[in-house]
């Protein structure tokens, strides 16, 4: 009998009205009869934090761990000293940070994650957020609903993104939808930051040309976009100092990590107008604290902010794919089947990707 | 000396303050100083309803009237009749359906508008408007502001726009460049209703099918797009009836006209979910009251509303190019010049395009 342990989020009434909303507590990523038929045990939870939480009770006979980047179940290296029968954690979306992937390695416990599940659902959600902030939505949107009309107030800070330059940091999986996306745009140039360079046929079939330098390549972009994991090597990499390169007035678009933008800083950017807008749905800590300055921080004209709770990856649509690619995971881990290569984070004892800053 | 009235709106202080919105009575499409310098008089307002507005005033004796689709100065054949010198009509924009064109033709008063001049800043609106309501941003980004964070309720109505299919009512210069947009989203079909096919090279291009049948066309969309002229034949064209036929739970989306749709359809079909999203930013009216149901009318789940101010077309990159535009069809038309074909709707005496519904 295998013990697994899945950290979701209390959907709450939404949940037990939808099935569909798989990633809840309430309907457990539809695995419990499939599981318990097979005689395994599944315990699933949305307490995650402090050690009465009963992800840390569970977690120190767990097989197997079942986490998602909506509500993350952090897994620090502390934790996975405790976890004497852990062997695998299947992140049920992607973006698996929230595990500490080196404890993982020395403890020789796998890490999948379910790769390419939500990426066109986050790519989808980054354009969605580019468009929102260059043509000044949510300031009209607010303006309808409250009674008013005063176009002027609007169209000021409204532009096309036609023949902008759009700039992507980290041209991956979802960076690159996001590539392909924005080319019948027509916008002046898409720009790429990486540490890998796309094969030439992928950069020239989005006219996309690689910048080398980060300073270089925010001071030419008129919107950045980050779709990088976080990683040591990702965290607060737009910070102050690299804000002050942006060109101003520039918009900045984050679905990535929270953290890979420092808070104050962003927040700072907004205010002071170097930066016209802020948009994307994670956070530093999530669920975001009631007072996080990026729920209500606007630009000197009271628009630029597009922020959302973390669900660009979590549609109906998505859950649907992540939900059976962790049940997929889990399967071939029950039954000893080789893994999709591509869904390999951490294999046992070594990095299987470079994606997260480990070569 | 040639008498040139314009009607705009006005901008107030963001008028004063940004000078590149040229489409207000403040900074009068930047023509003045042009034009007194050849010894014309001009003459600008907001004032346009009602026997003792200016637009009344001064239609009796100006030769060439300048209006926009944004704040409509309400061509009457009654006051075609009263305007004894007027010879020309100048949208700066795109859509002259506030002139009576049959009128203008009776009369021989020329009608022109800047072709193409905001066809790309409207097609990015209708792209962003489809991303927002098939992803539920509004009520996300309402989360947010408000404090809290409830993944489940967003999520339960959010998908890709990836897998749906979308139809385009008209793929006219507008309607076209919003489905060469739509390509890369992976759309299950795009789909089109219009009077006249595609010629094949662009049909096969966008990879668009063309329905004959507007009830079964609505029947198969996912997502509506209206992006047809305002004419006899188009007025009222989505009503009660028509919503019937649309796939329970479709999103509409309006940045053409608000008369082609029935306001009160519309917002019942939204109240019971028949519809779960309507977006745009045309009105019946305009300005829109304050009490316009179209405000604030929701879907059953408490979003679905994405409605704007009329502002598409009029970003500072499209006012740039309609102010422009509209100065050379004035200039062309004071110096004799022959007009640019594409820009001519009424000729001396006749129709020069169908896209009015004649032929």
């Amino acid at each position: 009998m295998v013990k697994v342990l899945v950290i979701l989020y209390n959907g709450g009434q939404a949940a037990r009205e939808e099935p569909r909303l798989l990633g809840t507590v309430e309907n457990e990523l539809g695995i419990r009869p499939w599981l318990e038929s097979l005689g395994h045990e599944l315990v699933v939870s949305s307490s995650k934090e402090g050690p009465d939480s009963d992800f840390q009770k569970h977690i120190v006979d767990a097989e197997v761990l079942i986490t998602t980047p909506f509500h993350p179940g952090y897994l620090t290296r502390d934790l996975v000293e405790k976890a004497k029968n852990l062997k695998i954690c299947i992140t049920a979306g992607v973006g698996s940070d929230h595990i500490d992937l080196n404890a993982a390695v020395d403890h020789k416990i796998q890490v999948l994650e379910v790769s390419g599940s939500n990426v066109v659902s986050v790519a989808e959600h980054v354009v969605m957020s580019i468009l929102l902030l260059v043509r000044n939505f949510v300031p009209a949107h607010e303006m309808i609903e409250r009674g008013d009309w005063q176009v002027s107030d609007i169209a000021r800070n409204a532009y096309d993104l036609e023949n902008k330059v759009v700039g992507t940091i980290g041209a991956g999986r979802i960076g690159y939808r996001v590539l392909q996306r924005l080319l019948p745009f027509d916008c002046k140039e898409l720009l790429y930051y990486d540490y890998a360079p796309l094969p030439p046929a992928a950069a020239e079939a989005v006219k996309a040309r690689k910048v080398d330098d980060l300073k270089e390549f925010v001071s030419q972009c008129d919107v950045v976009t980050v779709n990088a994991p976080l990683h040591e090597g990702t965290r607060g990499l737009v910070n102050a100092e690299l804000l002050k390169h942006f060109k101003k007035g520039a918009w900045l678009v984050n679905t990535a990590r929270g953290a890979i933008c420092d808070k104050d800083a962003v927040a700072a950017a907004l205010k002071s107008g170097q930066l016209s807008g802020y948009s994307g749905d994670v956070w530093n800590v999530q669920p975001a604290p009631r007072d996080h300055v990026w729920r209500t921080v606007k630009n000197p004209l009271g628009g630029g902010n597009g922020m959302v709770p973390h669900y660009s990856g979590t549609t109906l649509d998505a859950q649907a794919r992540y939900a059976d690619g962790a049940k997929k995971i889990l399967e071939n881990y029950l039954s000893g089947k080789p893994q999709e290569p591509g869904n390999v984070i951490v294999g046992i004892g070594k990095y299987e990707t470079s994606a997260y800053g480990k070569r």
